[in-house]
């Protein structure tokens, strides 16, 4: 595996096949695999899973990793093509990747979305830019608009869970204090259409997925056997609903306008994940939530300290899945297999 | 081992088996000791000691770490039980440290006093908060009011010199510009008072140490044989004092108040540690100090770099103390011992 | 080898030996080489290059590394001897220095000139006041006047690609928006002289290199039979070119004035390099730069893009011209040589 960049660069067997690995590490852990491997992390966004299960994965298959923060410790680095460089970037990714990825022997890199242009964040331009100038292993560590690993992750819990392949699976919106990107939506709605499930999009007016987003995870859905639609009918999508997945995101309808965002939020604190949403539900109804989680503005204590919630399973499904992408993407297959 | 938090968690034998085990760590490596184990530290404040010394520490056992700063790199992290997060802080510790601890084979957190609430910090609520989360071996990196390694490694220096147990051991306060938290003195006067020594807590009126932090060190002082006592009669404590341990506290009469505390600390200029301060001492009365210090505002110059100070002892001693608490929690007492 | 500072204390046929096993490394790995060993690196400035290469040069081979940045997760240090610190450093490196050296078997440091008193910072106080209170190895990873790892790859480049040893080497002075340090061009002055190349400084009035950097440069070119000129007329400075070294940095004129060096630098925006600078020099003459560089004011897309650019070469250098250093600073001679 050369590119880790979305899961919809594979097939549904290829997914399969990863969670696989993932899951003979887990039993049978190969602490040799990636000895002498080197990972590069760069970070312009701040991580907390991202950051240490990286690291932590490299360890535990006997490699070796580090940080590279732009800004912090590090210059700040400069994107835009054809740029005069006279502001705050030192350094263009044009040069600073290309040294980074000569050094290590693959990269990650975690660029969220600008959130500012839908079409500019819609076509991960940014992204693309760096990802052109790296001719080394390549993982998204959260793109604008895509989320891979954890959608990995969140994938193999699911398996975990024995979660019917066709089982529904509701992607809610979730309130939040401010902005923030479509990156783990995007990335959920694909992952659950190209498992198969049967896959509803709830959210508020104003919130609507880009048709862009939808029509790539219908095409997943295709596939699959799977469906995808969308609903702002909560009673009506939570009805009999197998897995509920909360996840924040911006208004599609005021992208980039943060105070038209604002105002449309302010009428929607009941998106507010609770116990009550549950009722209609199946009985053993799962809950999700990629994690960081604002507790009591986007989901409740009550769910998360409840019975239903697995969110520490996604988070620490982080970690052998990731460890499956390491080991496809720098294994020698040497001794240890 | 499954937590090192406190001193107080341990018998005076104890301490002094931890101590030999560093000793012999000392003589004689253990490179492979912690093979394939791996350390999480989580610093909500700044740090050099320990934050090299734990990463080394692990380095030279075997094992290998990862550093998480909430704020720089990482979400800030709320720490209240049932807040309303619409503020500053994207992730709750109730999510974040049971995922650190899921990739991790032990967690280390550091996290100071709020110093608003004497009550809520002598409590220690918000480290307890973070440790009752974690269901893997925990080390206590500094808390409101303990620094256990610090205290384990200047019991180390104590031995290291020879400091006969019943020596006169003088806390003394001293200036600094801001107010700091208690940690160090609390745990500086326990650790002495359960070596057995005669111990004497110098400070001018305002910072005597709360009667909680007085009265648990009186309890070991009893156990061992020691004594504490405080004053702020400065010749009559440094006459005869075998150690003067200097460090800088906030105001506990004004805990919280920075304007009162201010106030009170702007007549104590003179409570910068001077040579002429060991007129009366023991001759060859040692200067100790946890670090960071600041020169000529709590220790003159002529102190720090004169014979009697053991300062750079005590923060070296940081990291076989602390390897001898790894190599406790984390040793299979494998193929090396 | 104990201490790495400074090109100027090797002779011209040591620092060959040094690229000669820079390249051996390159060539035949040596994976456990500094097993055991633990470098420390203290950024008091930001970095890339440098923060990324000498942690991938430990671990490849074998050893390996912690980063300390004061200011960031750990306390500001103070350098000025005799000071009061009742300002922003909570820590002196007379203290915090020795601690980390103590933890680790060698120790760089990086700390940029502070570019108010050009005298204090061509007597490198401030390195200086560092370097003496390391009693462990240690690597210079940039001071106010020097940087000499950068100048060992730039130098191993040229081997790379056979530039003769007395071509025509071009420093010349770029645009910048800020006052950047000498530290490069006085390195890279130095290192071409003492390499035994026609060196030419090309910079605008005001930007006349200090003449201790000069006569320096000129003393290592009298050693090994180079020449070392200054000029602003570029047409007779690029004039049969072999190598055009460009970089950016402040004037010695207005050092310390920032306003006044701005008013000089606003009258040269024309100090951009163009592929337009090159039509007198040598038909394949190269384009060096130490990078970070700001595209399109220090130098045009068109040049960094263009073939003659070995700005990738030159970073990539800096991993094994200081493998090489770490090599023969900590290599036991063991079982791998």
């Amino acid at each position: 595996m050369k590119r880790f960049l979305d899961l919809a660069d594979f097939s549904r067997e290829e997914i399969l096949d990863l969670l696989a690995l993932a899951r003979r590490l887990e039993e049978h852990p190969e602490p040799r695999a990636l000895a002498g491997k080197i990972l590069g992390l760069v970070f312009f966004n701040p991580s907390l899973r991202t950051l240490s299960s990286f690291q932590v994965g490299m360890m535990r298959l006997g490699g070796q990793s580090f940080v590279i923060t732009p800004g912090q410790g590090t210059w700040q680095l400069e994107t835009r093509t054809g740029a005069i460089m006279n502001g705050a970037a030192a350094e263009h990714v044009r040069e600073g990747l290309p040294v980074l990825a000569s050094y290590a022997d693959a990269l990650g890199i975690r660029a969220f979305a600008e959130g500012k242009d839908l079409r500019h964040d819609l076509a991960e331009t940014n992204f693309k830019a760096m990802s052109s100038v790296v001719d080394k292993p390549l993982i998204n560590l959260e793109s604008a608009m895509n989320h891979p690993c954890q959608a990995l992750a969140d994938w193999k819990t699911l398996e975990d869970l024995r979660v019917p392949q066709r089982a529904k699976f509701v992607l809610t919106w979730a309130n939040h204090p401010r902005v923030t990107p479509l990156a783990v939506p995007a990335a959920t709605v694909h992952m659950a259409a190209q498992r198969g499930m049967e896959v509803v999009v709830l959210r508020p007016e104003g919130f609507a997925l880009p048709p862009e987003i939808m029509d790539k995870a219908r095409a997943a859905a295709a596939a699959s056997g799977g469906s995808v639609r969308e609903t702002n009918d909560r009673s009506e999508a939570l009805n009999g609903a197998h897995v509920v997945y909360a996840k924040e995101w911006g208004s599609t309808t005021h992208y980039g306008d943060s105070v038209g965002d604002a105002t449309l939020r302010a009428g929607l604190t009941d998106w507010c994940v609770r116990e009550n949403w549950f009722s209609k539900s199946a009985s053993d109804c799962k809950f999700m939530h990629c994690l960081p989680v604002r507790r009591n503005v986007a989901v409740a204590d009550e769910v998360l300290d409840g019975p239903r919630s697995v969110v520490q399973r996604e988070a620490h499904n982080r970690l052998p899945a990731q460890m499956a992408v390491l080991h496809r993407m720098l294994s020698n297959g040497g001794a240890e297999r």
